[in-house]
């Protein structure tokens, strides 16, 4: 990861030098010919200033793809600046499911108005579509379908391909319906150029892999396409009748989207955050967490007030006590970590919990004592106190207890209220505090007061 | 995410109750017929007691498949179980990418005596692979390519394709070379059978892709799989002769992988680690980590050594300074997330590094103006001093802002040093540590002593 991509990365430098210089010709020609993913990437990373000068470069009819590539901050922040005829207009060449993306980002009100400009058709395909949530396989699917009958011969297969201009991308098979829509089976496209022309679709599909139904959460999806290395897969829906399908593009997104949405969740950000959004807007993202992580502050700093006549008489106590805390912190955000990451993979479930909190609070046991005969020792010498060094060890084992204990249930109880795991860092981090601070203090008072 | 796989959670469940029952007969027939990579995720999702009377149940005929669905650790555990011969035997069938990866896991003895027991022209083909690094587009693909040359009539090419058993999976295109095999274009199977069968290759070819050179590195290869929608891609050497070609499946795994590697580095976590790894190996795993913070606990604490007198003469500091160092952390890991995850997508570069630091500079001071007013009306009211209000407002400021400008430069000074960015972590709490101890107890001496 990180080495950056030269090719890419060396277009960006040449641009980002010509729209500095300002000879605009330059970029325009730079711009003119790059796919519209690679625009999307370099309008993403651009501070904002070279962003609307890029932005009213991109021809017109480009805008859609463009639009479609982009983040979801950065989309937004384009298409808000747009009314509903344009909108309606640099869309209307988008697959329906980036179609459904982008128009559920915008107002209802303009939602609307892009639907009422479309034909009948396209709207009723669309509506249904919409009724799908976002991260459902329908909300993922695309209508573009080639269907088959089981009866027919290859032959009659080859020549009805013929007739079509192009097939759909990512198209690796061919969806075989009954004459009630329903779906049967695959036919792969590799089978249909190996066989004998007189093979039927009958005799040769697939009927042994299981559609996948329209409420399928995405991340369902996501790990049926990689565990099977599918590219592309049809969608159906209770009545089993063929809705779409999913291609292996739209699923990648998903899994960039869900590793993207743990790293960023427990550092209280936005996930699909946009890297060069502008001060004030990124200030005011970050603000809520800052004023929520003080307020946990404050609640430590009450445990410390407690205290007060004991660190009178002990200083050494309040240099110490950041250690404990800061011990315990560590611990509880790799426990943490390792439960999010489990959970997002699917590897956490009723059945292997109490193993997995047995096994956090064995390990923060070990390195609890471990490092706890550590600090002793080398607090004792720091301050000739051997008290003090008994003192910091006691607590920093029960820290890191306590840090195991809330790193490993806390992220579980929160996914049964069905509030996102990634959100326990704080709390985690106020507990290791609270804690530590608690404990280490606590002692002491019962030893020296 | 985390929504949780309904099916698989309900085998698991399932699994689980047969396995803790010990009715083996039931583990071995609903183990039966699963895909390798429903088997492989059991075996990821067991605690390891059950891992071994899974891992006894599967047929020797689909351990190299499981083997090769496994992350790198759990593969490794059951690697080194095996001896040569056996290593040999179970990943015969496997494709030389996954095979390359298996055997570059294996101590050099045991690669040497697997690849000895092949015959001349597989192990000729690997020992090319394993030239490639891991990381590498070389070392991420496969050499199962269909070739074709440019003056061949569709007609033709389509009894060629008859001659085959069968089309390697997830082939979309048919790769033209020259006599000389060197790499001249696509012809995507969906033009093949839309087409004219009296066209030739030469006609209808794409030219326009160029191909991957096998040194690029694989997060660059995984960026253009992503923006360009491919399937496959053909790989070449520099005199641009055609060496194999990647398919999107192992592009999934590097995606998935890289995302991976950035949330668990950031808390001091090995990549791709086992979830139910026991409990000594993991705690000796995360003990290191533990100690380095450790270390840099003790920097924080003798910052705070320096002002015992202070403390001694107003209590109320040692009650307020955790304040100040949390602060500090949770912005400087808010702008360290941000940046980590802006390089590992390619988002940074020289040309937008300091319009970034600034950035981060703006976001540090206006949150900490904003959360510093707060903090210094609450310490004013609650210790009844408007002097440590204002100590304690300064004091803030100057931590964010140095929590910024640690976590912006930092990861890019570390990347320029080669060394992994998302390792900045620890430093950045550091400091934040330090400089908001600092400079919230050497106000305060300057003010009261």
């Amino acid at each position: 990861m990180a080495q950056g991509s030269t090719t890419s990365q060396a277009r960006l430098e040449r641009l980002s030098q010509a729209l500095g210089s300002g000879t605009f010709a330059d970029v325009r020609r730079m711009l003119n010919g790059l796919p519209a993913a690679d625009v999307a990437h370099l309008l993403e990373s651009s501070p904002p200033k070279f962003r609307h000068i890029l932005w009213q470069m991109v021809e017109q009819e480009d805008e859609g793809d463009v639009i479609n590539e982009l983040g979801d901050e950065l989309r937004l922040h384009f298409l808000s600046d747009m009314n509903a005829a344009e909108v309606a207009q640099i869309t209307e060449h988008l697959q329906d499911d980036d179609l459904v993306d982008i128009l559920q980002q915008l107002p209802d009100r303009v939602t609307r108005e892009v639907l009422d400009s479309m034909d009948h058709r396209d709207r009723a395909r669309l509506e249904q579509v919409m009724t799908y949530p976002d991260d459902t396989a329908g909300g993922l699917m695309s209508t573009d379908t080639i269907t088959i009958r089981p009866p027919l011969t290859f032959d009659v297969v080859l020549r009805y391909l013929r007739r079509h201009a192009e097939i759909p991308p990512m198209t690796d098979n061919l969806i075989v319906v009954n004459r009630n829509d329903q779906f049967i089976g695959l036919l792969p496209l590799n089978t249909l150029l190996v066989s004998d022309p007189s093979s039927t679709v009958r005799e040769r599909m697939i009927t042994d892999i299981p559609p996948i139904p329209a409420d399928m959460p995405d991340d369902e999806v996501a790990r049926l396409f990689e565990r099977n290395d599918w590219v592309s897969a049809p969608v159906v829906d209770q009545q089993g009748r063929l809705l779409g399908r999913i291609t292996i593009d739209d699923v990648v997104d998903v899994i960039r989207e869900d590793a993207d949405h743990s790293l960023t969740s427990m550092a209280g950000l936005a996930e699909d955050l946009d890297t060069f959004a502008p001060v004030f807007y990124t200030a005011s993202r970050r603000a809520l967490w800052l004023g929520i992580n003080l307020l946990t502050a404050f609640l430590a700093a009450s445990v410390i007030n407690l205290f007060q006549d004991t660190i009178e008489k002990v200083v050494a106590l309040a240099v110490l006590m950041p250690i404990v805390a800061s011990m315990g912190g560590i611990a509880g955000t790799q426990t943490l970590t390792v439960m999010v990451r489990g959970m997002a993979l699917g590897h956490v479930g009723k059945h292997n919990e109490s193993w997995l909190i047995n096994r956090e609070l064995a390990v923060g046991l070990l390195n609890g004592i471990l490092w706890a005969a550590v600090v002793a020792v080398a607090a004792s010498l720091w301050f000739d106190d051997w008290n003090i060094g008994l003192i910091i060890a006691a607590a920093m084992i029960i820290s890191l207890l306590a840090a195991a204990l809330t790193g490993a249930t806390l992220p579980l109880l929160l996914k049964r209220m069905k509030i996102d795991p990634a959100l326990a860092g704080g709390v985690v981090l106020t507990v290791t505090d609270v804690v530590g601070f608690l404990s280490f203090l606590g002692l002491a008072t019962w030893f020296y007061v």
